[in-house]
């Protein structure tokens, strides 16, 4: 029921079917999930929005099981749906394990407790912590 | 001018010093930061989310600083002012390099962006992402 | 399945009818949407939301279809499903085009990006911002 | 700061001191807290803001502090500093206990941790829940 | 079709079946629902959030409806729809009347509204509230 | 304070001080605001966003002040102090008045309040908002 419906790549025009094989090929794949499909009703979003995801989520220093696991816990405190179901399955492609899931879930349970603890107690940042 | 006060090590309860003895053995430091002796006005929640603390940040699969940088993503994503810069700080203890901190901050930034471009498309959570 | 179930036409007391009978002549529809008919469970809550939001999204320096773009900028933001569905369909019975929808999508994650990259950095407000 | 600067008793329409003497009466108090001093530079949303709240937070099934504590954890989850000060006050007031308020934040902590535990954990509503 | 799948009672073991037996006891119910049925495939993290939540949740200074009511208030904040569905439940069993609930949204929904009133007209804290 | 500090036009590389000054021109301004002081530790950050930002804020479909009111909306929404500052004083360079400001407050408050109503009350995306 996507708002714009999904731009498929049998329809796609030659600047879409170019994302959608690079989509493709980057992470060897043979499909194209939802949000690409949906976000390929504006091109020039589709192709930045790639773009951006491929330079930032690839090697670097921190490597990319990590990257997926950061993504997963945003997606996870912003409470979206898509977003959760998508980059925890991407996270178990590259490498996460049901350990490393249950341990991820945990932390960013936490950190939600006791970002509202820290909030609600009106806390004032330390001295130590300003520089 | 936290809510109810900071509760100094030396004025607090054996109960509440026995926490804080163990926060900064745990972490070889020689103080304790605003967040705990604010906490400490309530000794049960203070020794609960401890305990918590330490045993979900401790080592397991995932390594200490990766969870340090989730709690650090979670952080940002809530803007938590308080949680960002104590756990930024902590998580450079724990060896985040300033590289690090810079590709976290762009998975944080991309994550939220695509969190809100995969709800405002209203995209349909794909059949393969669903087992 | 709402909380309380949902109020239809036919069973409503006079009070509740006549805010239906208002909403449907102030935007010219023969029908009631599932959020008045699960407010009208509470009809004070009902009447006074109705009134408030009669007001404010009517006519005033901004035009209403300005004004229903940001309502659907904060429903995305939020991560809120029906209202995403329902504003969005609002918004293009009040003339937003495919492209003005993509125009407000790209804005929304740019947004929700940088909010997190000023957090994240820990950005202090410029002297020039605070007058 | 404020965006728009603050209307002072001395400097207010009639309209808008209308609204802070119905404030001061109503509160038994004697002076007008900065949020109202800002919103009244818009005199239609200072006036219904004020009714709204004036008739929603008053005696009701549920008493003025549990509404008041309601307010707090609502204003907690979303991190938003002036709220969570100046409705910390209220419910001291209305008299909230020390003790009532570390209950409160305990369990404002706990539902924000497991928000994010069920949606990451994508766990589907029971049955029994849906009626 | 929750990431890990659930654990039902006749699989579980013996750590997981004591905490799901308390569970029934302490709820006088004779079944589990799914969020517990999720956790438990981390024995762990199942342990730690029962044992918090009994003792958070447990009669205090607040007592246990009006501590259910600080649930859902947090959990419509943050739109967590299994949370809002299970917690709006359990506040039904412990006593929510409709009335009740009616009041506790119309609280949560004013809250939203004005902790972003204050935010965006950029409130000071008043004096009087930092002490 | 800001985590990694702020880059100086004077001390800035070349490839940094090429969007100093892109950012300059297309503003009409003669200095940097912080954001983009601080995000300049991450040049390969700092010229995608700024390229991104570039791109999204131009003229369009949506007008530049239109989409300014939008970035306030997220922003306020969010919480996010540096947000709200600087993209408030962005929006009245471009044009917003007074009035525009407060209609815009009026509608993102309303916003909030409504999302939390419809989620609270569980309400089901009617039909008609389904294609």
């Amino acid at each position: 029921m996507a708002t714009l419906g999904f731009v498929e790549y049998k329809d796609a025009s030659p600047e879409v079917k170019a994302v959608y094989d690079d989509i493709m090929t980057t992470r060897k794949i043979d499909w194209i999930n939802n949000f690409w499909k949906a976000l390929a009703n504006d091109p020039a979003t589709l192709k930045r929005t790639w773009q951006d995801i491929k330079q930032i989520m690839g090697p670097g220093t921190l490597d990319p099981l990590t990257k997926e696991l950061i993504y997963v816990a945003v997606s996870v405190s912003n409470q979206c749906g898509y977003c959760i179901a998508s980059h925890t399955a991407s996270a178990k492609i590259k490498g996460m394990t049901d350990d490393m899931f249950k341990e991820l879930m945990a932390v960013v349970g936490m950190a939600n407790e006791t970002n509202r603890l820290s909030a609600g107690y009106q806390v004032e940042i330390d001295e130590q912590f300003r520089k």
